[in-house]
């Protein structure tokens, strides 16, 4: 195998590889704002479009890719194709000509009047932050919803666990450390983390996601991190010592007791976002088009009748024999 | 369900979709246009880089993506890992200055002295291309490969086969339609055919794909065809007629005899290109650490105890509690 490589040789060229990976972080970056600054206009003119088609977003739905549609359980279809009226997806830290990061994310449903709840727009933001520890990705907060009774909770009372707990949290001051150790759980987070075990079993619903909130990162930590970790690629680009750093250590140090995500009702909530302005957002006109597509090939009710990997099969089928293109960025499963 | 779209209404707005999915397209093609040049100067910087490491492309192969992976059967594995030496993909259309499509790509591979073949660089180039029937998408042209002996041709003599029926081909002068009928072959599109289905079974080998063809569409053809799609939709937003088109009217009626991909050796040959281009090349740094972590973590040999799925599991756990980030753009299966 040609697979030995020496530690030593290593040492000198992995440094250089990771610090290399963060420069094309920063130019996807760049790629990101061009291509929402080129866009915006052509979003603007298909939402316009849209508004004379009052069922395309519930179409586009059906017709999900796997990282969207798993995360709809029967009960959520119901209340989304009734009655979801328009998705949009906005880059809310630039678009109003900011200089903020591009990937920062903001999801808006809109819906009609349904019978579970009272809020006609909710609207999920997710922030892109770096810890000091290096991880990066998109953190959040929860957004309510005001459930019309009850019984029509699809979240089964996690959601509104999960912002009691935000709103203790916030009580505490902005400076305050999470609670992320169970032993020192207050009696909501005690309330939460017994629900979560309870309601996951049965799959939590795609409401559940408005619950999300991902590591509590600060603006102001992530803006200190980013700071640092180019002012540390700087020093070894030019071959100068890089300062020892006291808070990685710190980091290395965690109690085996700490759980960050111990009280998250969403995990995934992250990956779900990502698949909903990467792929459902740019890609929904090919989606509709698929739908209307199955709808013309077959009387079946395509709904009911065929599962999920049925219906990847037969789009790999019609892409091998050079059909229509597939969404951009779709990949084989 | 708010499906229930009238007829009319899809009429008029569904030529509007359609032709502003093709304004996208011109977008995202200046987008890749503006990322080709901005990352240009850090893949040469990675090179120089990688030369310090001459099992790099090798391990980066061992933990390819599904998408790639699924393509290389284990005798492939063996020479790819012992003697790949470089693997490099260019934007060929635009990088020496030109306005071609950034779409367009070569994929290079570098060997080193090994038992299969004599070459020591292979290099396939896909051209993007627009058919008059609409169809977009890469073709290309078969790559021979001088085997040191009959006996190791992975291929078992598929690619020989494809290079002697494009050379039949040619000779038959750029403007001769390509026989795609059964019943019209030549001595050596049958006996291709005959080895086709016999060889498939067992797998075709990763260097199969040199063989590639893909749909037979001139430069001329898909300049034409994308002229008139663009003259078309500047008509139709001026709300004038467009002219009815012969050529889409000659195309619908195909004779059923036709199967253009019949004589394919490797007929996800586009895909694989795209799996490499789109994700292997850009992320390989990243596929390199997991490999990297992947043998620091454990002294199980993961090239034999562990099938894939278990890897994807894995990465997925890791990526729910939110430790290194995901290959960029990679989805999950």
């Amino acid at each position: 195998m040609a697979a030995n490589i020496s530690e030593e040789t290593l040492k000198v060229s992995y440094e250089q590889l990771s610090d290399l990976e963060k420069e094309f972080e920063e130019n996807e970056v760049e790629i990101i704002r061009h291509q929402v600054a080129l866009n915006k206009p052509l979003y603007e003119k298909r939402e316009k479009i849209l508004s004379e088609l009052p069922g395309f977003w519930p179409l586009v739905l059906e017709q999900a890719p796997p990282d969207v549609d798993q995360y709809i359980q029967p009960s959520d279809s119901a209340v989304l194709l009734s009655s979801l009226k328009n998705l949009t997806v906005s880059h809310f830290e630039i678009d109003n000509g900011g200089k903020g990061d591009p990937r920062s994310i903001a999801i808006r449903l809109e819906f009609n009047e349904n019978e579970y709840f009272e809020d006609a727009v909710l609207e999920k933001k997710l922030w892109h932050r770096r810890a000091k520890s290096g991880w990066t990705g998109l953190v959040s907060e929860p957004v309510p919803i005001r459930w019309k009774k009850p019984g029509k909770d699809l979240t089964q009372g996690l959601l509104d666990l999960v912002v009691k707990v935000w709103e203790e949290d916030k009580k505490r001051g902005p400076g305050a450390a999470p609670i992320t150790k169970a032993k020192d759980y207050t009696p909501a987070q005690k309330e939460l983390k017994k629900k979560i075990e309870t309601v996951s079993m049965g799959g939590v619903s795609f409401f559940g996601w408005f619950g999300f909130r991902g590591f509590p990162i600060s603006e102001e930590e992530s803006r200190a991190a980013t700071a640092k970790d180019r002012e540390n690629r700087r020093l070894r680009a030019e071959g100068k010592a890089v300062p020892d750093d006291e808070d990685d250590e710190e980091d290395e140090d965690e109690d085996e007791d700490d759980d960050p995500y111990g009280l998250e009702i969403f995990p995934d909530g992250d990956e779900l976002a990502i698949a909903i302005s990467e792929d459902l957002w740019p890609s929904a006109i090919k989606y509709f088009t698929s739908a209307q597509e199955t709808g013309d090939m077959s009387d079946i009710d395509f709904e009911d009748g065929m599962d999920e990997d049925d219906e990847d099969e037969e789009e790999e089928e019609e892409e091998a024999k050079g059909g229509k293109e597939p969404p951009a960025k779709k990949r084989k499963a």
